[in-house]
């Protein structure tokens, strides 16, 4: 039985999807009891669990930017709760995967190649150029090193066919203006099925770049939507990041480059960035799929 | 009615003999209500709460040490918890103050001067320098940025005349070898009734370091004790700070000079360190005094 913390998020959906679709039980660990160790020991006893899904956290809505004015809750959500399932979790001698994020990097490394699991972050409390949020994540990890039995995925910036206010394309196509950078995505989906994989195949525990291979910039995705022809619409972008920070953002941004090489040769199946992209372009819906909802 | 968060820890002991010394009313919110934003809320309405004080948070038995090996703890009482404790006394519309800690910084300002409270923390995750619950310190100071009706009392180092393992001057005669180190420190007694006459004479909220005037170095601790004459054993000290960190840390430490003056000029009482030290240990007892427990 998997346990899942936080499936009625935007990425718990997709959890909630897969393991729907592909039989799997599973049982949605409750919001109340996720803070709590005592109770949720007991809540992951009650539920049987052989598993446990950590996609509980705090995003900030609409964006990274809420983060800053949120930071009990992001601190709650993205540094403390990791280290509390680890704690459950290993009392109770249950492997488990936590939801990390990409954004505790940024740039690539200084040798022009994306980061690794063996790099540390570049983009965290700890070198104090971060959001709050990319902060809090680092933390999360940081409590995480030397875990037992405990995959640690990063998500990357997610992406989908599927209309939402959390998918990537669908900001491409909403924002008034863009800023131009470089990025590894994660198709949502793939994201998902990786990770559930990475349980099922017994790969062995510790971090994963979930991105889909290769990077991409802004104005390629732009291109990519008009071609596709998903919107024709005249994009406009921020002259650079300087203006983009003036007049856009309140906290600095993780644009980042990641390698997924370790993910790949632990036999998971991630698709090459354009080609994932253009797929989830030519399925374009904005209606939802009723996800196991 | 005050309403006291962490009442039954070492701090929190000297504000209930405090408190109860002075006839003020006061009621302990218990441990299983803190974490709880619903909850806290509850217990403090339930309390007839008018004034709060938060001196809950994780210290580490039986040094900073500890606290690298549970993170979770750390992160969730020092740096969550005061941004709970801030979102529930907002909404209350509650005046509180939260204890802090003075290893946030390390050493002197760069013009020689004791850190004031307009100065940043030093000592913290953002210069990567620091211990994780200095780290975590300051993460707790970081949330209350811009708080209302809310005071930040910086305790450092405590000290007082009752012998009791977190008492620096039962440390300093019970440790195998002392590091040389200069840093000012708080007599306890003194620092808990600063605290609530902040709030009785009404001084602005705010940051304020609640240090004894001054610093002082652990060579001249020593002395004093021999002067005294509480112990007359031959103390030993480390060479220097790597041996220190090499034979008894795990973690660095914070020693600093912090500037008092704010304090002293809202009225609050501190006496001169090296006065605060002897008045203490020509006091010293190994019996508690029974207060109010």
């Amino acid at each position: 039985m998997f346990a899942v913390l936080g499936s009625s998020g935007y990425v718990g959906s997709y959890f909630r999807g897969l393991l729907t679709q592909e039989g799997i039980p599973w049982k949605g660990i409750p919001r109340g009891d996720l803070y709590d160790s005592d109770r949720l020991r007991l809540a992951l006893r009650e539920a049987g669990a052989t598993f446990v899904i950590n996609c509980a956290g705090y995003t900030g809505k609409p964006n990274v930017d809420a983060c800053e004015l949120h930071k009990t809750e992001c601190l709650l959500g993205n540094g403390v709760l990791p280290g509390m399932v680890r704690v459950v979790c290993e009392s109770l001698d249950l492997p488990w995967g936590h939801v990390s994020s990409g954004c505790i990097f940024t740039g690539r490394r200084s040798d022009g190649e994306g980061f690794t699991e063996e790099d540390p972050p570049n983009f965290s409390f700890r070198q104090n150029n971060c959001s709050f949020y990319s902060g809090t994540k680092a933390l999360g990890e940081e409590l995480l090193q030397g875990a037992d039995r405990c995959y640690i995925w990063r998500l990357r910036i997610p992406f989908e066919h599927t209309a939402n206010p959390r998918n990537y394309l669908q900001k491409v196509m909403t924002y008034h203006t863009l800023l131009e950078a470089e990025n590894s995505l994660s198709q949502l989906e793939e994201f998902v099925r990786a990770c559930v994989d990475s349980y099922r195949l017994q790969i062995p525990y510790g971090i994963y770049n979930m991105t889909n291979p290769g990077s991409i910039r802004t104005s390629e995705v732009v291109e990519l939507i008009r071609e596709v022809g998903v919107s024709r619409k005249d994009f406009r972008f921020f002259n650079n990041e300087a203006e983009f920070m003036q007049l856009a953002a309140k906290t600095p941004r993780s644009n980042c480059v990641l390698d997924c090489s370790k993910a790949l040769a632990a036999g998971l199946k991630l698709t090459p960035i354009r080609q994932a992209l253009r797929q989830s372009l030519e399925r374009w819906t904005t209606q939802a799929a009723g996800k196991g909802c």
